[in-house]
C-alpha cells in the first residue's frame, strides 16, 4: 500500500486497537510463514484484536481501503496459507483465546477463534469430555477450521468438517454472520458452516467456532504390528474398516519411516511397513476390537502383532508417531522437510504408495511416508536443501507426479494440508469446471480479492 | 410460458428425449406436490431424462428460454420442495436409477439420483454392506441429497451431509460438474458437495450421488422403556449420548403418541412417554450397551425396560414407529396431517417439549409428537381440516410459534424436513446477514432464478 494509505489505516486501526497494531519488524517477520518450506512473505502490519468487533472494525478498515487481509492462528499451517503474498494487514486471532461456552449437555463447545486445540482439551479435562481432531500441532481452533484439519483420529471421529456445529464470521464487507444454529442438524438453507470450513479465509474471517464434544472413552488401548509389506498392511486396514471396527487410529508407517523413528526416538521396532492402533471404548470393547483386529492381521501376515501396551509403551508409541516429522529431518541432518500430503480411496492406497515409493527411488530421493491409512491418506516428508535450486525442481517435480497419481486414481491433492498457495495450481486438474464455481463463489464473498488473496483459487 | 415458447421448447426437448417428454394432465398432476399438505402446483411439462447428459440437455433448453425447472425424485418432500410455483418444467430422476458402481473395499458407492435408497440397500445385501440413512419413506438419494434427508439412526451414522462423498451436479448454465474426488477427505479447495447436500434444487440438478456405505454390524438388538415424564426420558438420551454409548437409534415417543401406535398397531404399551432404542455392535458389544443403557434408564425412572428382544417383536417395534404418523392421522379419521420438524440443542429439547405440549392443549389441537431425541430433533403431525380456513389458520399459528420456539432456543426451524416453500418465511429469523449471504449464493448459481424457483430464498 502507499504511504497515505498505510498511514489513515494505521490511524485508524490505532484509535481502535491502541498498541495491538504494530509494523515491528519481527513481529512482521514472525507473520511471514508459516511451519513449510515456502519463502517468506511478510504483511505490513499485523493487527491484534481480542473482539469479533474489533476484526470487524479491522476489515472495514482495510476494505475501506482495499487492502488485503490475512487471518493468522499459530502459523502451523504447511502450504503457505499465511502468506501475504500481496502485502496488506495479518489479523492475528490468537488473543480471541476465550472459551465462550462449554454446553456439556449438549456435547459441544464455543470458543473464539484464537483457542488452541490443547487449551481446549485441558479446560474440558473435568468434564469427562473431549475434542478429539488432531493434526498433530497445537492449532488454534479457528484455523482449523479454516484448513479443514484433520489427523489421526479422524478414522473414527471425522475431521473439521464434520465437527464444526456454526461459526462467527466477519464478511469482507463488515458484516457478521453466524452459520447456522446449535442444532445437531438443520436442513433450514445452505450450508454456509461447510463453506467456511476449509476456505482459507479467503471468504472472511473465522472469529467463533461451535465445536462438538465426545465423552472421553472408558478406555483406550493400542496395538502395533509389523508386516510383510504395505499391501498386506493395507489390506489389514481394509477389512477392519469394512469389518465395521471403529477403530480410533490406525496409523501406517513405513519401513523408513520406521528406521527414522528408531534412530530419533531410541526405539527398537522392526524396520518393517507398520501400523499404529488405537481403540477407544468400553474395557470389554476395546478388549473385543483388539483381538479383532489381531484375527485379520494375522490372515495378512502381521508379526508380533502386540495390544493391551501399558500405558508407559502406548504413550511411547504415540510420541513416536508425532515425532514421525522430526524423525524424518534426523535422517538427513542439515536438510529441510517438505512436507506434502494426497488422499485416495482406501483400494488404491496400496498402488498409490508402492507407484509412490519406486518414482522416490528413481528420482534419488529421502521421503518417508507415514499414513492415515484409515483414510486413504498418506504424507511424504520430501527432504531437500531448498537453497539447491535443482533439489527444489527436482522435489517440485516429484511432488506434481505424486499429486497427478493420486487425482488419476480419483483421489485428491491434499488430504489435509490445504492448498494455501503451494497447491494452488493443482485444483484445475481436480476440480475442472467446479474451480470456475469456486471462483465465482469467491468473487461473490469477496469482490475485491482481499481477503487472504492468493490462496485457493486466483480471481476470475 | 408463452404459447411459442412452449412449442419450441418441446420441440427442441422432443428431439432430444422422445416420448420421455409429457404434457399429459395426469402426469403434471402427479408432480404437482409432494406427500404434504400443501396445495398442488402443476408444472407445464415433465420429462423423464435417463443420463446426465439428457438432463443437461433438458437444462440448456430451459435456460435458453427463461423457463424454470424442478427437479423431481419419488416426491416425498414434506414442505412443498417440488411445487412448480412458476410452471416450466420438471426434470422426474427416477429412470436414472442405475447403480453405477458399488466400491466394496472403499465403503462407497455411486448411484443415479433417481435410486431408491430401499433399492440400493436390496443390492447391497450380498456385499455385508448398508446405506444406513433413512427418512422413513422410500425417497431417492438424489432427493435425500437435495433435501440433507435424516432419519432415526442420524444419531449414529450421521445424515446425507455426513454421508455424500461427491456429488454430478447440472448447473443453470449447463456445466457439468463433480464435485470433489472420491477420497474419504480432502482440504482442496471450498465444499461444493456440501453446498449442493440440502440446496433442494435451487443451485443446479444434482443427477449422480456417491454415497458412505458402512459394514452390516455383527448384531442388533432393541430396548424399550417407559418413563414417568419427557424430561425423564430426555436426560436419559442426554446421558447417553454423553456416556459415548454409540447408540444406532433413540426415538421418543410422547403419550399421545403412544396411545395412537397401540391403537393403529394393536400393541399394549404404556400410554406414557416412551423411549425406543437400537444398538449395533458386537454380540458382546450390543450387550453392554443395553446394560449400560437400563442402568441409565433407571436412575431416572425408566419402568420396564425391556432389551434382547426377539426379532418378531422388535421388527414390530420398528414397524410401529415408522408407522406414527399414520397412526397419529388415524387418532381423528377425516382430518388430515400437517407434519412438521424442528431441533435444538439437546439440552434445551425437554424444554421445547414441555412448552409445546403446552401450547397444543391451549390451541386445542390434536398433535402427537415423535423425536429423533439423540439428535434434539422432533416431529408434530398437526391434524386439521385443510379446507377449513380457520383451522389452517390456527395451525400455521402455532407452527410460527413452534419454530420461533425453537429458534429462541438456539436451535433450527427445520431439522431435517428442510425448507420448499413452507417454511421459506422462517429462515430470516434463524439466519440474519447469513439469509443474504444465501441470496447471492443463490444468485451466483443461478442468476435468471430457474433452478426451483420459490425455494429456500427469494431473489435478492
Amino acid at each position: 500500500m502507499d504511504g497515505t494509505t498505510r498511514q489513515s489505516l494505521l490511524d485508524e486501526l490505532g484509535a481502535r486497537l491502541g498498541d495491538r497494531v504494530t509494523t515491528s519488524a519481527p513481529i512482521l517477520a514472525q507473520h511471514a510463514k508459516d511451519e513449510s518450506w515456502h519463502a517468506p512473505h511478510p504483511p505490513e502490519i499485523v493487527v491484534f484484536p481480542q473482539s469479533t468487533d474489533e476484526v470487524r472494525a479491522v476489515v472495514q478498515a482495510c476494505a475501506a481501503r482495499r487492502v488485503p487481509m490475512i487471518p493468522f492462528g499459530a502459523g502451523t499451517s504447511l502450504e503457505g496459507g499465511v502468506a501475504a503474498l500481496a502485502g496488506g494487514v495479518t489479523i492475528d486471532l490468537t488473543r480471541m483465546d476465550a472459551i465462550v461456552a462449554v454446553n456439556a449437555a449438549d456435547l459441544d463447545a464455543t470458543v473464539e477463534a484464537g483457542v488452541k486445540r490443547k487449551s481446549l482439551n485441558a479446560h474440558l479435562r473435568d468434564t469427562g469430555l473431549f475434542f478429539p481432531v488432531d493434526p498433530g500441532a497445537d492449532a488454534t481452533l479457528g484455523g482449523m477450521a479454516s484448513t479443514r484439519a484433520s489427523g489421526t483420529n479422524a478414522v473414527r471421529y471425522g475431521t473439521m468438517r464434520e465437527n464444526v456445529i456454526r461459526l462467527t464470521v466477519v464478511l469482507a464487507d463488515g458484516r457478521v454472520i453466524r452459520t447456522g444454529s446449535r442444532a445437531k442438524k438443520s436442513a433450514a438453507g445452505y450450508d454456509l458452516t461447510r463453506l467456511f470450513v476449509g476456505a482459507e479465509g479467503t471468504l472472511g474471517v473465522i472469529t467463533e467456532v461451535t465445536l462438538r464434544l465426545y465423552g472421553i472413552p472408558e478406555a483406550m488401548s493400542a496395538a502395533v504390528s509389523a508386516f510383510p509389506s504395505v499391501e498386506a498392511a493395507v489390506d489389514t486396514c481394509i477389512q477392519t474398516v469394512q469389518s465395521g471396527i471403529p477403530v480410533a487410529r490406525v496409523e501406517l508407517l513405513d519401513a523408513l519411516q520406521m528406521r527414522a523413528v528408531n534412530a530419533y526416538s531410541k526405539l527398537d521396532y522392526a524396520e518393517a511397513p507398520t501400523l499404529f492402533f488405537e481403540f477407544h471404548g468400553s474395557r470389554r470393547g476395546v478388549v473385543e476390537e483388539a483381538e479383532a483386529v489381531q484375527a485379520i492381521a494375522r490372515d495378512h501376515g502381521g508379526a508380533d502383532f502386540r495390544w493391551g501396551l501399558a500405558a508407559e509403551e502406548r504413550n511411547k508409541l504415540w510420541q513416536a508417531r508425532h515425532d514421525a516429522y522430526y524423525a524424518a529431518l534426523a535422517l538427513r541432518p542439515g536438510l529441510k522437510g517438505w512436507p506434502t500430503d494426497v488422499c485416495v480411496p482406501l483400494s488404491r492406497l496400496a498402488d498409490c504408495i508402492h507407484e509412490t515409493r519406486a518414482d522416490i527411488e528413481e528420482s534419488g530421493l529421502v521421503a518417508p511416508i507415514v499414513g492415515h491409512v484409515g483414510d486413504g491418506n498418506f504424507h511424504l516428508t520430501l527432504l531437500l536443501d531448498p537453497d539447491d535450486a535443482r533439489d527444489r525442481a527436482r522435489v517440485a517435480a516429484f511432488n506434481g507426479r505424486l499429486v497427478a497419481r493420486a487425482q488419476a486414481m480419483d483421489g485428491t491433492c491434499t488430504g489435509e494440508h490445504g492448498v494455501g498457495y503451494g497447491k494452488i495450481d493443482f485444483l484445475a486438474g481436480e476440480h475442472g469446471d467446479g474451480l470456475a464455481l469456486m471462483a465465482a463463489l469467491k468473487r461473490t464473498f469477496d469482490p475485491d480479492n482481499l481477503m487472504n488473496p492468493g490462496k485457493i483459487v486466483r480471481p476470475l
